[in-house]
């Protein structure tokens, strides 16, 4: 959680600048892209390839999937199964071709369970996957930033691999 | 720029999930965290260490600097430099501490100018650096999602070099 604050004015504090529809927009603009650096790996390098004792990159998308269709699913429901639980379902998937189809699955759950997040909910504090208490923004948030951090990280796999990423601003 | 949309309803498509204050935290919140993956890397892995051609964490930082201050002071007025010109003012930084010390006057900067954003601002459109047009709180969101994009990348470079890095949830 962020404690530190950094006070506004009330005339420009609470500033709507990102809509429900606008940040909607934003993560599914990411997933994109992050479909398309999950497709820019060679099949075995998905599964296998590790920089410095981390994780491949089937490894860090699973973990995006985890958050995301049951993220937003349990948000909207306030009913969650563990982290680990839920995660260690999605590792079945061990081609890219189960991966790509998981994510297209939590494209399409994401657009289903979205809309049910009413403005009030977006500022109650919930207990993410039993475990991790904020605002369901933050949580959102959380979900967004993580995707990204480890895209990020992708990208260091992919050009290690001599292998060109899709470009960071292109979001289809 | 983000093309593709998934319509919400009128009921929902509007609510205001971040608000100024809390974006301005939220981005505070990701910008100390950088701050510390800065100071994890030895001084000289700091300014040289690469994988796979990619810059070195020193100079994606200096890209995270252009965006920060003078990207928020050229949102405010309207104004700006050539995205080139002003990251290679910043290129000057060639020591940790003179980095660190770019960084905390950025993090004042970005407290001192953000608050004048007004709330109709955010949704105006802006040619950032004279270069890349879209709404204001996009460009927002393009400088705070770029930032954790290569700060992720320099986690990668940190734990090749055997450094644990900070958490990434943790932001102070």
């Amino acid at each position: 959680m962020e404690n530190k604050t950094f006070p506004l004015s009330p005339a420009v504090a609470d500033a709507p600048v990102l809509t429900s529809q606008i940040l909607l927009n934003h993560w599914q603009g990411h997933r994109e892209l992050t479909r398309r650096v999950i497709e820019a790996f060679p099949e075995d390098k998905l599964f296998t390839y590790s920089i410095g004792g981390m994780r491949p990159f089937a490894q860090l998308a699973i973990e995006m999937l985890t958050m995301a269709g049951p993220g937003v699913r349990g948000l909207v429901s306030g009913k969650w199964d563990s982290f680990e639980a839920v995660q260690s379902k999605l590792q079945s998937a061990t081609t890219k071709a189960a991966l790509l189809k998981l994510w297209d699955e939590s494209t399409d759950e994401i657009n289903e369970y979205w809309p049910q997040i009413t403005p009030e909910r977006f500022q109650e504090i919930e207990k993410v996957f039993g475990q991790y208490e904020g605002p369901v923004y933050w949580s959102v948030m959380y979900f967004i930033d993580n995707e990204i951090h480890h895209r990020g990280q992708g990208y260091v796999y992919l050009r290690s691999l001599g292998i060109e990423p899709p470009p960071f601003w292109d979001r289809k």
